[in-house]
This record gives C-alpha cells, sequence and structure tokens, in this order.
C-alpha cells in the first residue's frame, strides 16, 4: 500500500540519508510535485539542479579540475620558459595551495594558453587519461570515486519519480561531461557548466572543434543565465554548498508553487573536511546566512549522511 | 512480423510522405541505427537535430521571428524619434522587404535596443501575444499552423524509436521555445539557438533575468558549436534547408558509423515556395553543391511530400 511505498519515508531509496529534517524535507517534497493534489507538477517541469564541486562530490584541497589544469600545465611547462617567472606558475610549483587558490584567475589564464589550439577531441582524451589514473592526495581515491553516496543515491531517486537530474556548475561542461553519465547517470546534455569557446574548421577536409582563448564563466549570478539558455525552465529543485550558488537556490526558491533549496554544509572533517565562511575554496557564507533567512534546508554531512563515498572495489 | 512493422516501410508512420527515395533513406536509416547489427547505435547517442526556419516551418517572404520583431519595433517606433532616419527603419516603413532582409543586421540592432532592460518573462508574453493572433500575409495561417505536416511525423517517427530530437536553429532560444514543445513536441532544454544576453538582477527583492544588449548568434559555424554546448554529442541525423545549415551537416555527417544528412529543397510555388540559390532568406547553394557531392538526401517539398502544412481547424 500507499504506506510502503518509497516516496512514503525515502528510508529504502535514500539508505544513506539518516532519518532527520534533510531527507524528510526531500521526501515530502518530492511526495507532495508527484502526487494529485495543490503541489502536483507534471514530470516535464520536474527540473532539479544539482551543483557539482563540493555539492555532488569532494573539492578539497582545491577544485579537482584544478588540479587537472595544474597537471596539464606542469605537463607543458618545459616549452614555455616565460612561465617560470609568473607568480601563478610559482605557487604551483612550491605547492602553495592557499596562493595557488588566490591566483586561479592567473592560474586559469595560463592554463587556457597552454591548451588554446587544440581540439575538443583531443583534450576530451587528457581528461580521461587523468581521471583514469590521478588519486587524491588525502584518501589515494580516484577523483570520480569521490563522488557523494547519499547524492547519488538522491539523483536516483529523483528520476525514478519522474525528475531531470541536471548538474549546473562552475566546471567546465567538457570536463564534467566525460564522466557524468556513467558516474551521476546525467547524461551530457545535462550537464551545464563554464563553456571554453570552440571554433569550427575543416582540418585536411575533416570537421574539428578547436578551443579558443577565454572562459564563459557559469557561477554565482550567471547560474541563472545558464539555466535560461541551456534548460529554458525554472528549476523546481536546486541543491548547492556554496555562495557561488546563492543566486541558482534563490532563483529556484522564487518561482510559483512547491520548490526545494538544499545547501550542503560541510561540518565533517572527521570523514571529509569541514569548512565554510573562511574556506578558499567553496566558501559558504552569505548562501548560508540566505539559508537561514529564508528556510532553506541546511544538510549536514556529520549528521545527515550515514555514508560519504561510495564503498570501492 | 518483421515486414509489416512500420519501421520496414514508414508508410504508416510517415502517411505524408511519397513513397521515394527520400523516405526510403530515412526508413533505412532508422532500421540500421535500431536494430541489432554493425550499425546499431544505443538510443543515448541517437541525436537527431533539426533546423527550425524552412526546415520544420516556413520562412518565405521574412523568417517569421524577424517579422515579430518588425512588429515590435514598430510597435515601439513613437518613443524612438531618431529611428525614422534609419536605412532599416526606412525599409521597413515602406514594406521593402529585399531591402530589409539585406538590412537584417541593422534591423536587428534597432530590435535588440528596443528590448534591452526587459525581462525574459515580459518578452516571453510579448512573443506569446503576437503568435496567437499575427498570420501569414499569404496564407492567412497562424504562423505556427505553418509547421511541415511532413516534419511533424518524421519527428515523432523518430521518437518512436528512440531519438532524442532537437532544434538547432539560427533563431533564438527564447522565441522558440514557446510553442516548440506544444507545436513539435520538442521540449526547451532541445532547442538550441541564437541566445540573447541576461543578466540576473534583484528587482524588489524578486530574481529577475533582464535582457543585454548583442547576441550569440547560432548559425552556419557556429551551430556545430551551439550543438558541442548544448548537446555535447555529435548528432548521427541533421536536417537542414540553407548553406546555414551546412556546417552542421557536415559536422554529423563526419562522424563514425551511420549518418543521415538531410536537406529540405524548396521547388514547390504552387504549394509553397521556390526558391534555391537567388534566394535572400533561406539561400541554398553551396550546401546544395556539397549534398551533390557527398550524395547527402534532398527532399523534394514537391516529390516527397504529399502534404505541405498541416489541416487547420
Ligand atoms: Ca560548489
Ligand atoms: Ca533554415
Amino acid at each position: 500500500g500507499c504506506a510502503s511505498s518509497p516516496a512514503s519515508s525515502g528510508a529504502d531509496a535514500l539508505p544513506s540519508w539518516n532519518d532527520g529534517p534533510a531527507r524528510q524535507a526531500i521526501v515530502n517534497f518530492v511526495n507532495q510535485v508527484t502526487r494529485e493534489g495543490p503541489g502536483y507538477v507534471p514530470p516535464v517541469e520536474r527540473i532539479a539542479v544539482f551543483d557539482n564541486d563540493g555539492t555532488l562530490w569532494s573539492e578539497q584541497p582545491l577544485y579537482f579540475q584544478f588540479v587537472f589544469m595544474l597537471d596539464q600545465v606542469k605537463a607543458a611547462a618545459p616549452q614555455h620558459p616565460e612561465w617560470r617567472s609568473h607568480p601563478a606558475f610559482q605557487a604551483m610549483a612550491s605547492g602553495d595551495h592557499a596562493a595557488l587558490a588566490g591566483n586561479e584567475k592567473a592560474m586559469l589564464e595560463l592554463v587556457l594558453a597552454a591548451n588554446a589550439g587544440m581540439t575538443a577531441e583531443d583534450y576530451d582524451s587528457r581528461i580521461r587519461a587523468w581521471l583514469a589514473q590521478a588519486r587524491h592526495p588525502k584518501t589515494g581515491r580516484l577523483y570520480t570515486d569521490m563522488v557523494y553516496q547519499p547524492q547519488l543515491e538522491l539523483l536516483a531517486y529523483l528520476r525514478a519519480h519522474g525528475f531531470k537530474t541536471y548538474i549546473v556548475s562552475g566546471g567546465t561542461v567538457d570536463f564534467m561531461r566525460t564522466w557524468s553519465e556513467r558516474v551521476y547517470g546525467i547524461p551530457p546534455e545535462q550537464v551545464v557548466g563554464s563553456f571554453i569557446p570552440l571554433r569550427y574548421e575543416l582540418k585536411d577536409g575533416k570537421p574539428a572543434l578547436v578551443r579558443q582563448p577565454g572562459m564563459d564563466v557559469n557561477d554565482g549570478p550567471t547560474k541563472p543565465v545558464g539555466i535560461a539558455r541551456q534548460i529554458g525552465r525554472r528549476p523546481i529543485l536546486a541543491f548547492g554548498n556554496s555562495d557561488g550558488d546563492l543566486q541558482m537556490l534563490e532563483y529556484t526558491a522564487a518561482g510559483a508553487g512547491p520548490r526545494l533549496a538544499l545547501l550542503l554544509h560541510h561540518d565533517d572533517a572527521d570523514r571529509e573536511f569541514a569548512y565554510d565562511r573562511q574556506s578558499h575554496v567553496g566558501k559558504l557564507d552569505k548562501a548560508w546566512d540566505e539559508a537561514l533567512a529564508k528556510r532553506w534546508t541546511v544538510v549536514s554531512m556529520k549528521s545527515d549522511w550515514k555514508q560519504v563515498w561510495p564503498a570501492t572495489k
């Protein structure tokens, strides 16, 4: 009967979520929008958007895509002696994470310069090769094994209830798309992110998309713009973890009808990391104040999650 | 048995297509990619992209979105006396279609100026209001009744065989998304098009997306870029009608495995319009040469289609 269906308690579908206010808020919301009644939302409008770094997988001590980019710069450095005097390059060479995070923009310029002119296909191969062997300095896991088990369950739970699940991230789409379908069950077309401009060219008569300098950044106030551009509908559920998600959460929450805005708080130094207002990666400050003021659902990694990462083989 | 299934002949699923080489090419292709064998393509990779103007609906004597924009300019003209000396405005006022088409860029600047600062929601309402009453000068039909019946059948036929159908158009996404789901069965997130930049703002504490000057154009060589950005997979089927589709067709056809590139030729002055190499709207010249050289499938409106537009109520 109704009482034993997964939608009723979420216990079967969300085994890595403790029975607490966060899980209850999720289950209540899903019940509300999927059952006949004043809160019903037709399946085509059940759009759920998830930030990626720090929301679907870890992001400390540096965004994982940033680590990939650093490795690319290191590999290209012998061909670029002029980089040696660059402050960002020096921060990288000395392993100074705080300086690196502070020099993210400058670093990005180096990286973009290193990769302009490469075809999208070649870049894709580099990402795949890196992800297949690079390991996290603290856990020794492959980076794609540092996705959050409770979130994998939540994504599947939402899809089982007619939701379309999207990533809306500051990371670039090419980086995420190489693994989002395999790991999250999110196909390339449901990944919204920053975009490196491409140019269409014929190389020996063969079509190629060639990377150009620059980046169209999808973060903070441009997340709702990215949503409008690529999805074309306002989400009814948004899940983030930092100030870069503030506008996406605001935009989602401000729509008519039932809405769910969720914020993950990294408060679990034992199992993962603990950081918020002072962090130089994934800073959670204004969005936290807003979440408290507007009664968004704050998810505590420590109390709401039974398990952080999936078991590895 | 096999011989009587719709996939075998397409006659049941594509009643408005004459039995000829074009329909046969479509049916053969769908059979090939959906049946076990060397040409099999898994459903997630069955991406079909369709140009819109002149491929899914008519585009003469002027792109329909352009007519909408002209009507917007006319409505705003009393507030802009400075427009009176503008050549594009004069072409419009005198009803000179050739001059207007030649001044499309200048006209666009006027239009974008007229609408910068408007919220996406307000603009959406204007599009809907216009589409509900504006009628085509030659046929007297609502513009959304000038979609092609054979293409509606083709879209449905492809979806019934596991394809995901996309629009990839030079028109702007906001314009198409107001009706693409209702008319074509193509949801907003499957509409790729030109994009008017938006800025996220709080207006009286309420999130709004505000239109900015400029346009990120999705046409010709930027169609494959738009596909890479929003879909993230190379299509296996592309359908266009003009030189603006050349690169999209090339890009689609150059992928590995079975591919189908289709080009609609407007050769039916009696039932619709006849135009190609000399037209200032939907010019078909280089793409036609390429289609002949590469044996893409050229669809003749006159010989391949039993019916052009749907019956109206
Ligand atoms: Ca984040
Ligand atoms: Ca066209």
